[in-house]
Order: structure tokens, then sequence, then C-alpha cells
């Protein structure tokens, strides 16, 4: 596979005029050559939190092949299916999947706080036992964990993160010093910042100023509902494009009509695409990775080499998965490319062709 | 006047050792020689915001003689004498005494938000009329006024601004949009940040997300109490050196023991240092300038020369002392000599000793 006269943007190396080979799954050579490009080539999105899209929730069904296609459309190669608080049975069948499904899983709960549960099922949401943390622990899939650091024991943050299991931050009512407990135990990511979080006050500045004080990442829904276009810029002027970590929190209402749906057992009703609980909670949202991309360019003035970062290195370097988020020699040929204005026009998972189809 | 073998600290040129030369109240040279310090030297402090101290209140008291003469003793060589909210003819009598006493005056309020008074008497603040404003153009003690930008028509900031009277927004409870026209219209300072201000919001960023993502120059009252010591740190995260000026918002009880006090006709509780109304509302500081020093010092790990920038320069700058907040020949010998803890050791107003005196 080889694709030609294109600005490649690679997180480190920068942008350039070039063309890049393929072979067996993986980039086998990138060339610049200083034609004038047809279209803009970045590694695939990652998605490192999306509860499901096109009718589909990860949690409560099976068709994740239907949501995968409708991914592709949007840039994305990689996604981490992601659950919200539910029983530790559900959860297990879960994880269970994931693995049948060769997916990288996110558990969003039900370790975190009630004050802050923002659209989670209260009714699920505990404290962890170290015997339920060890079943866990034997799921392959189990990548990454949403979890409350003053719900939560560091000692088990510990034993996560050492096992290889990337702990977030998130769902907190965390104070300053509760956040750094997390932080000191091994977390270094805090979900869907500054949504559901203790938000930043002058004589507190709780989770919210310890995400934006220390160098955690910060998970961002860049809808411009759930976060403000103002406080996006705000954020980027703070962490700049090394620690921001773009994320859709897609629900199944993604990719389909306003109207009524479910999240973990509670009603959604999305209007004009913004997915509330019955109370005006939000709940989760119906944006895709490609629209959260031209966002974020747009909110911040971010260049394209940061918008790769954002994208897919900052997602792929935190969740260890080495082969990914570059173009560059020996790296996973996900790819995606994308027209001036930041459509997407084609997309390749291990070099192979799968938007459009056919 | 000359002083030798001090650590030479300018906002510009950095860190030295070296010997200081003055003569006519103005530095006549600088000269580097090497050798081993045996003190700090600093520009001496400009507190651009304090109603008083020692028993004294500048609105309501005439003996300025007495706060200047503390305030020497802390490091402080140029301060703005501030009034509160109150009536119009107290303002022009405040305005007169500035005006024989020689001193630059910042009157904070009344042209402020009710919302967000603070310790402020209600019964002042209302909206300002052209007249008024027109009226107090004609003092040219008058160098800064704090206002509200949802308050005050741009109209009257940018005359404000044309007429060379720095406009800091303040006791304000606007909108980014709000915040911005005031930045617009001219004003480049924001008062005691974030204290009495529409606080951040993840959906509306308010007042303190303009003071946070633009060139502001944020008033700062580095006592751990109005500010925690961590929102300091977060604060010159994102607003490096160049933009925060120090303040003390000191009160009459500052240098004076614990009990009853009086601020704009409001009775003030001082317990531990701690000046509130009595439902619990901080009510100024007794906060003095070289405990704001070392604190920020302190919070931060900010280094010397960034303590002279805070401390000095950037108000100097700000303000229009063209003669000021340097060590650096042609300027005002206002000096300051430190210990390495930062406890003021010597002042000098003009070139003569002003501390310890005699």
């Amino acid at each position: 596979m080889r694709i030609e006269r294109v600005l490649v943007v690679d997180p480190l190396d920068g942008e350039y005029v070039g063309s890049v080979e393929a072979e067996n799954g993986k980039i086998e050579s990138v060339e610049a050559d200083g034609e004038k490009p047809r279209a803009i080539l970045m590694p695939a999105f990652i998605d490192v939190h999306t509860h499901g899209a096109v009718g589909v929730d990860f949690l409560d069904d099976e068709d994740w092949e239907k949501v995968e296609e409708f991914f592709h459309s949007q840039g994305v190669v990689t996604f981490f299916p992601t659950s919200v608080s539910t029983s530790f049975d559900r959860m297990v069948d879960f994880l269970e999947r994931a693995e049948r499904k060769g997916k990288l899983a996110h558990l969003e709960g039900p370790y975190i706080s009630l004050e802050k549960k923002g659209a989670q099922n209260p009714e699920f949401i505990r404290k962890p036992t170290d015997e339920e943390i060890d079943e866990l622990l034997k799921y392959g899939s189990l990548r990454t964990i949403t979890l409350a650091p003053e719900v939560v024991e560091p000692s088990i943050v510990e034993k996560l993160e050492s096992s290889g299991i990337r702990v977030s931050l998130g769902h907190s009512n965390a104070t300053y010093e509760e956040a750094m407990r997390g932080y000191r135990a091994g977390a270094r990511r805090i979900t869907h910042f500054p949504n559901a979080l203790r938000s930043l006050h002058h004589r507190e500045i709780g989770i919210s100023g310890a995400g934006l004080l220390h160098d955690f990442y910060l998970e961002i829904i860049s809808d411009g509902i759930h976060v403000s276009p103002k406080m996006v810029e705000l954020i980027f002027k703070i962490k700049g494009c090394d620690r921001i970590i773009l994320i859709t929190d897609s629900i199944s209402a993604t990719g389909l009509e306003d109207g009524e749906y479910e999240l973990g057992g509670l009603k959604v009703f999305v209007e004009d695409g913004i997915a509330r609980l019955e109370d005006g909670t939000l709940a989760g949202s119906t944006l895709t990775f490609s629209r959260a991309v031209k966002n974020f360019g747009e909110f911040t003035g971010a260049d394209l080499r940061c918008l790769s970062k954002v994208s897919s290195y900052n997602a792929a370097l935190h969740m260890g998965l080495e082969e990914k988020g570059r173009i560059s020699e020996g790296f996973d040929a996900d790819l995606v490319i994308l027209d001036f204005d930041l459509n997407v026009l084609e997309v390749y998972s291990s070099g192979e062709r799968v938007f459009p189809e056919g």
C-alpha cells in the first residue's frame, strides 16, 4: 500500500509533503518529496473514552463491529470501549466480551464519588474490595479505569498501575491533597476534564487545580458544550499539546437522530445532539472524533502537528500502545487522510483501507 | 550615597554582585564587582492597592505620614492610597488630600457590582454618570480606578484610559464577553484576582477566565488566605513573572493587634490577623508587603529577579512610573536592602535612608 503526495503530519517529525509505503500492516518507509500535497495524512485517531454509537452501547450490546465501522468513517481506528457504573457481574461480562473481540477496555466507575456521579447510576457506585480488584486484574482486556482518589485507597491505585492498568481520576470531589494522593500512587490522567470534578476554587483548588498544575493528561470533550470553547482555549494555554487527550465520551445515540436512549440503566434524552438525563445532567455526548479534532483546532488555533498529538499520539503514549500514533518506519499503518478542512477522506487500519469501504 | 557589596537584583538585567551609587535622588551608576554579597538589593516595593495601616485609613484619616513610615519599614516606598465605595463628596475630598500629599490615588469602587461587593458598603455602590467622571478627571492625583465592566459603559472605560487613568476590573460578576468589552476599551488590570470576581466555570469562564487567558495584569494578595498557596502557584504557572502585581489590600488594622476596626463605614473584626465583616466576608488584609514578597517566593519558587518584577517593576510599568522599578542609571534611588531570608534591613527613598530612621 502506498499513499502519495500528502502533507504527512507526524507528532514528532512535524509536517512535510511526502509519501508513505506500508507492508504487512506496518509503515515500511516514509519519504519527503516536496510536491504540492493533495491532502493531509495523520496517524488514525484514538478514542480512549467511548460508550458506543449508532444504537450500540458497548456495555449492553454485542454488535461492536457496527460501531467500529462508524468510527472508521470518523477517522478512528483504535478505541477503548468504555463501561459505566454497573454490577460486578456485568463488568466481568463486559471485559470478557472485550477480550473476545480483541479490544482494550475502559471501566468508568463504579469506584467513583456519589457527589460527582454525573450521569452514572448511583445504585452501583461503591468502594472497591481488594478481591474485586484482583478479579478484574485477570482480564487482559482491562487497560484503564476511571476512579475517584478520595474513594479508592492509594494502595489499590498503586496495584492497578503496577499491573499495567492506567488509572484515570474522575467523577471525583477530591481536594487538591486527595487528588495528589492519587498522583503519588501513579495516576496520570483525569477523565473528561473538568466535567464531574470538584471545581477550581481559589482557596481550595481541588482536583481541577491539580490537573492544571501538574503533568496529568487531561481528557477533553471538545464539543463546545461539555467545555466552552474559551475554556478549551484556556486549558490549552496552560497544558499545551503534550498533555491533552481528545475523547468523544460518545453514547449509543451518536450518529443517530435526536430521541430517547439509555445509558447504564438511566434514560437519556437527546435534543439537538445534546444528551441529558431527565434532570438536565449531561449524559455523555454524541460527538464524533473528527468533529472533536476540528473543534479543538478552531477553539485553540493549534497546528496540525499539535492536533496529531491530542488525537492519537498522547493517547498511544499514555496507554502504552508503542506502535501507534506516529507516521514513521515500523509503526502500525493506521492512517487517516483528511482534506484541508479536516474532513475524513480515507482511513487505513494496519495498511488496509477501511473507509470508504469496497 | 553608595551601597556596596550587594546582590543587585534588577528586573531586566538580572542578578549580579555589585555596588550602586546615587546622587540627587537618582541612581548615578551601578557596577558589578564580583565580591561575595552581604545582602540583597532590590528596587523598593510598590503597593498599588492599600487602604491604610497602623490605625490610619486613607479614606477617613489625615495622618498618611504615619502609614508611610510603617510602609518604609516593610520595604515600600511608593504606594497608592486606596478608597472604598463612598459618597462622591468623600471621593473628591480623598483625591484632594492625595493631591496635597503628593500621592497617586486608587479609587476602588463605587462603580462596581453589588453581587460581588465583597466588603464594600452596598449603600454607595452605583453606576457612574458622565458628569461624575469628568469631575474626577480634574484631579491629577487620580491614577487608577477599580470598576466592574458590566456596570460601567465601555465609553467611560475608554475615556478614563485615554486620560491616563489605569482602569482595573474588579468586584465584578462579568461574563467572559463582558470582561473582554472592558479589555477592548483599554482595561489591562484585574483587582485582587480572583477575589470578588465571578469564578471560573467550564461553560462560562467569566472574568476570572479572561484574566488567565489574556494579558491582564493580575493583582494578587499573597497572604495565603485570600488565595491559597496552590492557587498562587497555579496563577504563576499560567501568567508568569510579567503579569502579576503583588498588593497588600491592607486596612487600618495592619501592624496592630487583633480587634474591631472599620472599613468604609462597615465594622471589621480582626482575628489571628484575618480581617472579616460580621458575616465572615474577607475585608481587606493585614498583610505587609515584605510578607507578601516572602510568601510569593515560597508559594511559587520564583527567583529574585521575578520577585523584583511582581513587587515593583510590573506595577511601575503598568502605572506609568517610568523612573521607578529598576536598579539602573537614571532611575529613582528607591531601594530596599534585604537579608537572604528577604527580611527588610534598610530602605532608601530618592537616595535618602528612610528605614531604619536616624
